[in-house]
């Protein structure tokens, strides 16, 4: 049964993207699913980052079953930028590469350590996870993709 | 001295920006110090995920000695957008979060296997880096700002 509303041709309440555009929600909008009355700001952000024209673009350009997953991408994405203007979800790359450089250091400190100790002090002992110099424990701190240029200077002025 | 050129008003081959939005690059063009004619695709990337007048009232907001970061951090998100439709840079950091979080395992497997060696073992011996539990080496992979979601989902299908 319809809702008691009498304005327009829709049965349920606007989506939010519908109701931030002032226009009718019809059956088949592209933001509905994803953008419900309940979440407001979800829409609102990405609107304010990417533009709705946008957005709804990239969702006709992807499959249905990837369109959550893309919203959810970009509201990130959006809120990241409207809490950081500057370095936006790339700021958080920064940090992250930073991360995983130290950590990669402080692993390779400790199986030198490990490898030295068991070496002078022990001779036989080998111990199951000591990867020192390739092998286990090696990552790739920089896999091309994510690099954020040589000096993202985020953090460093 | 002006260039040989008698089309208009401008003295300077117009930015990226202008060229690709077919309007005159006036003096004090937002974008001209940013988007130099010879580089089109960064001008037209950004565009293409964002829009040239979010992009412009974004570099209106924030001091124009953060512009220039503030557009290669826009450039970055636009150009993993289009390699990746649906996760964008958002993909990058959930990959580098597993990083993070595979590393501190490592490193505190390791870390476990010196001091249960060393403690059993040597007894007195205590090397200079081990921080087992707490202190030196314990990083907070999920700083909060950076979590994407619980089960970002990507590559997990």
């Amino acid at each position: 049964m319809a809702s008691s509303s009498s304005s327009s041709s829709y049965s349920n309440p606007p989506c939010a993207a519908c109701k931030f555009l002032r226009r009718k929600c019809l059956s088949g909008c592209i933001f509905a699913p994803y953008f419900p009355p309940e979440e407001p700001t979800k829409f609102a952000n990405v609107h304010k980052i990417f533009g709705a024209s946008n957005v709804s673009k990239l969702l006709n350009e992807i499959l249905p079953q990837q369109r959550e997953d893309a919203v959810n991408s970009l509201a990130y994405e959006a809120e990241a930028r409207l809490k950081d203007p500057v370095y936006g979800c790339v700021g958080a790359i920064s940090v992250l590469q930073r991360q995983v450089l130290q950590l990669q250091k402080e692993l390779d400190a400790t199986n030198a350590d490990l490898m030295r100790y068991t070496n002078n002090e022990m001779g036989a002992y080998n111990p199951r996870r000591v990867g020192y110099g390739s092998g286990v424990g090696s990552y790739n701190p920089n896999p091309g993709y994510y690099s954020y240029g040589e000096n993202p200077g985020h953090g460093n002025n």
